[in-house]
C-alpha cells in the first residue's frame, strides 16, 4: 500500500448469517470501488469465521466520502438486511508502522 | 472485548512460509499469554493466504511491555527465523468506533 504514518485505518470485522447469496460479488464489487475512491491507500481482508478487513486512507475526510458513496450506502444497507449477523467498525488513527521481510 | 474508545489497536498483518512447523501452537500460546497481559483488551485473527491479527490495548505503555515479554521475544525471535516471509505492525489510536448485531 502508498502511505506512511500519520494515516487512517477502519477496521471492519463481521459474522455473516448462513445465507449469503450475492455476498461474494458485492464484496469484491467494493473493493474495487473502494480503490477508485479519493484518498484511498490500500485494502486487506482475511476470513475464517470471522472477517476482518482492514482499509486504509488518508484523512478522515476520504472515509466519510467511501462511508457516503451512493453504491457503498446500497451495499452497507443490502448488508445489514441479508448478510450480516454482526460487524463492528473502528476508525483508527495509524501512529507508527514497522515491517520485516525476509 | 473491553473498553471503549479511546484505546489502542495493533494491527499485525503476515504471510507464512511454507515451512512452519511449530506455528500453531507457538500462536495459541502467545494468544492465551496476551490475554493475560495488563491492559489487555482483546484480540481477533482471521488467515487465508495473508493473516490478520487485531489486538486490542489501554494504552501505549501495555503495547510496549507486551512487545518485551521476554516470552513473546522469544517467539518474535523464532517467528523472523522461521515461520515469517512477510510481516508489518501498524500501532493506531482508535478514536472512534460503532457495531450492528442482528
Amino acid at each position: 500500500m502508498k502511505g506512511k504514518p500519520p494515516y487512517y485505518a477502519v477496521i471492519f470485522t463481521s459474522l455473516l448469517n448462513k445465507e449469503i447469496s450475492g455476498y461474494g460479488d458485492m464484496a469484491e464489487e467494493m473493493e474495487n470501488l473502494a480503490k477508485v475512491q479519493p484518498g484511498y491507500l490500500g485494502i486487506e481482508s482475511a476470513r475464517e469465521q470471522l472477517g476482518i478487513t482492514v482499509s486504509y486512507w488518508e484523512s478522515l475526510e476520504a472515509i466519510a466520502n467511501w462511508k457516503a458513496n451512493t453504491d457503498h450506502l446500497f451495499a452497507q444497507q443490502k448488508g445489514i438486511k441479508d448478510w450480516y449477523a454482526y460487524y463492528k467498525v473502528r476508525i483508527c488513527l495509524v501512529e507508527r508502522e514497522y515491517d520485516f521481510t525476509k
